[in-house]
């Protein structure tokens, strides 16, 4: 069942990014520009990615999104704006004299299809791994080659950072128009082989703020965030950029945490309040506080976003002992415990980490009471590269009819 | 057995008060100034009391202090600064010419007994009617009629709002003695008749930072706490006082949650970071904002000092439907809510509220899971006055022996 004109189908990843200079607000709603530029840290994509596919053919009638499986309204603003950015950018392509060999027809429909390898109660944001895909898969069949930042960014303001692997800045910019708020690579994935990454999911019960809504009544209501976005962070951005150039992990940790506290500092002062931390993510920022004073130093940093999960930064040396902590503190479910159980099913998942024995010591300066099922599971990962492009046809999540596949 | 020289004893009361523009940071440890002014509402001695029996004599031989029947170490520094501090101001008086007819001599000691009317679990500041109580006490047996703002302050910044009935408020003063770190009324007990104040007290597990060590740690470290006691408070305070005067419920309530936010808010930007807000805590504030959004205007505002316990202010025309409301969302445990027990076991305790059915509609909009026991009392109260001279002798809590009495 050939076409006359065949499928132009790509298909890519794109990986997770966990901020430790935190994005909260933005000067334009419209053209999603942030009121402080920010900066993260590319999660490795073994553990933790989108799958994303864009077909377009002369055949197709309309625009098209499957997201995990189920039809989205492809007419959702953020998504137009995405799809308007990158048909801009091919124009200009062509426009500058950049005439590709076999130019796709720009006024082809596009088909996408994503899918998220991560469980949605990571809490993790699929939003910036999604629209960072989406930009990625799109450049690739319109042809477009330009900086994609403004296209993610469109989507979501923090997908710009997953448009890159390693330590990634978002510059806030100055412009009305945003063409200078855009990502940058601070260090690439290779620059810190010794830091690892924890993702500590945690049960949550309630409904939380979502975060397009939530920054928006930050920034009308609190006067700490506009404090912090104009006096803080600029200071912060160059500290933190210093801490990664020169893998000054003390510093690293302790700027990160101060950084997820005060981002939701200002979730507090906001009104009416917003707050995504719950007893168990301030259970967990105490362990990690006691875990650091017994070292007399500081060898593990949370952050959190808009959620209550914990993402933990260890080097390598310090990990085994502080995923003991964690159990120690957080005892596993029944079962949830034993290597011979599917990977779905064990409290941790991802990077292996040796089992070690936890000193006495330890235990008596933790002094905690032990909360069980506290924390469901745990991800080990790292720090990775931006978006792949899948070279196997196999990997395409849309057929050569344009419509998703049937799951094997 | 009468001495050759009598006792002179004095016996008052002092009441409790509770911020709504919050206190939180030193700019003098020693003498204990702020460094933002606050302001206060005293409540009522009826629920909440702090009694402290003063006496000096020829035959004592050393100061003696005795709190709630156990003596303590009188040698505690703001204990002795507190004592200084009076004896100063009584020398004052004297070379001023206000000579009594029978002055107490300066060189007798003293012996204090002090005992609280309400549970330590209320987390109330019990420091702040103990201190108030305790300058009250020794300026009537000393004779002292000046400002005591001084003298309560040197035990506990807050105990100077305690020396005033109704609303209080601190003005942080400029200069480095403190002299104009005092307090005064900004409006008496019998201003605003209709306000109601509810204590809610939930069960706290958790060990809580203290808050003398806890406010010189937001000091050293929060960016946040320095910008909102220099750029934002005094505008605070201007606006509360205006809130007040004109009795504006609906912007005295918004205000005065806003504040106990913000303060919250510096607490966790300090670092390590400090949490009061328990996850009830957090249900609490969803309960107010969501009756309120019922309500479609600020009915009932609520505000946290250092710990995670409400206080609830709301007007006397909506107290009961508040209560039925906090009843419906935190069920009181097997037996809490039979008006046979007596009081100290009853759920509701204090000023009576009539029992009301809470509409379907009010249900629906506080959507809420009930947390049974998640409050484990409430204590209904009100505006009142300042601390009290007893005139009762039988109120003494020290015998004619300068000694804490026996238990009748």
């Amino acid at each position: 069942m050939a076409s006359a004109k065949p499928l132009v189908v790509v298909t890519c990843t794109a990986p997770v990014n966990i901020a430790v200079i935190k994005y909260w607000g933005k000067r334009d709603q419209e053209l999603i520009l942030p009121i402080n530029s920010s900066l993260s840290v590319t999660l490795h994509q073994d553990q933790l990615k989108t799958t994303t596919t864009a077909a377009i053919s002369k055949d197709f009638t309309e625009d098209r999104i499957w997201l995990n499986g189920q039809e989205e309204d492809v007419g959702q603003p953020r998504l137009q704006a995405c799809l308007r950015e990158i048909r801009r950018l091919a124009r200009k392509r062509r426009s500058d004299g950049h005439e590709d060999p076999l130019p796709p027809s720009l006024s082809y429909k596009v088909h996408v299809a994503s899918v998220n390898s991560f469980p949605t109660a990571a809490g993790l944001a699929s939003s910036a791994a999604g629209y960072a895909g989406l930009a990625y898969a799109l450049a690739r069949v319109y042809g477009v080659e330009s900086d994609l930042s403004e296209v993610a960014r469109r989507g979501s303001g923090s997908a710009c950072r997953s448009l890159y692997g390693g330590f990634v800045e978002w510059q806030m910019g100055e412009r009305a128009d945003g063409k200078d708020s855009v990502a940058r690579q601070v260090a690439p994935e290779s620059h810190w082989p010794e830091l690892r990454v924890l993702v500590l999911v945690v049960s949550a019960e309630r409904k939380l703020t979502g975060s397009t809504a939530g920054m928006q009544t930050s920034v009308e209501t609190s006067a700490l965030l506009r404090f912090r976005a104009e006096a803080l962070v600029p200071a912060r951005m160059a500290e933190m950029t210093r801490c990664i150039r020169e893998r000054d992990f003390q510093a690293f940790g302790q700027l990160t945490m101060q950084d997820s506290n005060q981002f939701h500092a200002t979730c507090l002062d906001t009104f009416p309040p917003i707050s995504y931390l719950s007893d168990t993510s301030q259970r967990v920022m105490r362990l990690v506080h006691r875990f650091n004073a017994h070292h007399g130093r500081t060898k593990a940093a949370y952050t959190f976003d808009a959620g209550p999960n914990a993402v933990i930064f260890t080097l390598d040396d310090a990990v085994a002992e502080f995923v003991a902590a964690v159990r120690h503190s957080f005892p596993p479910e029944a079962n949830g415990d034993q290597p011979v159980l599917p990977s779905s099913a064990r409290f941790l998942k991802g990077l292996p980490v040796e089992p070690v024995p936890l000193s006495d010591a330890l235990k008596a300066a933790l002094d905690m009471d032990p909360t069980p099922g506290g924390i469901k599971y745990i991800i080990a990962t790292q720090v990775g590269p931006g978006p792949q492009v899948l070279d196997d046809p196999g990997a395409h999540l849309l057929g050569p009819d344009g419509l998703p596949q049937p799951v094997a």
